[in-house]
């Protein structure tokens, strides 16, 4: 399953949320990752990141079965170029 | 089309973007949004917004042919509740 999350989360959790996610996915921008995951994996990742989160913050998970439905195009200076480098 | 777009501009252009995205699409977190275009849409906002960018602004589009091909999941506070009343 390929999957695109991004986060909306208070700073003072930030730094554990970016940690957790990177574990599982790419950082591809600000607070957006992407990558295949199974379900199980993300159940997983989904669990962790709800022990981390409080009140207002957020996360929103775009899944799609096969990476083929999904184009992506980056427009501008991309950004994980350093990330994928690590 | 569906689409997901998601932007990192730096603060003195993040107003004309976030003004731009919003005329095209939904907001639904941070610097996030999604909705149906057509691709002639998408192309007239991806080069207005290339008028608006600079050095190291980057925008990232995922496009799905079909919604129903990619899933929605929210974890946590739904940011754009407010967005869609409004």
């Amino acid at each position: 399953m390929y999957v695109i999350l991004m986060y909306d989360i208070n700073e003072k959790r930030v730094g554990k949320m970016l940690k957790l996610c990177r574990r599982y996915l790419h950082w591809i921008q600000n607070s957006v990752f992407e990558g295949e995951l199974s379900e199980v994996k993300l159940k997983r990742l989904k669990s962790e990141a709800k022990s981390i989160m409080e009140d207002t913050d957020s996360l929103i998970i775009f899944k799609s079965k096969d990476e083929r439905w999904l184009d992506k195009e980056v427009v501008g200076d991309e950004k994980n170029k350093i990330d994928n480098f690590l």
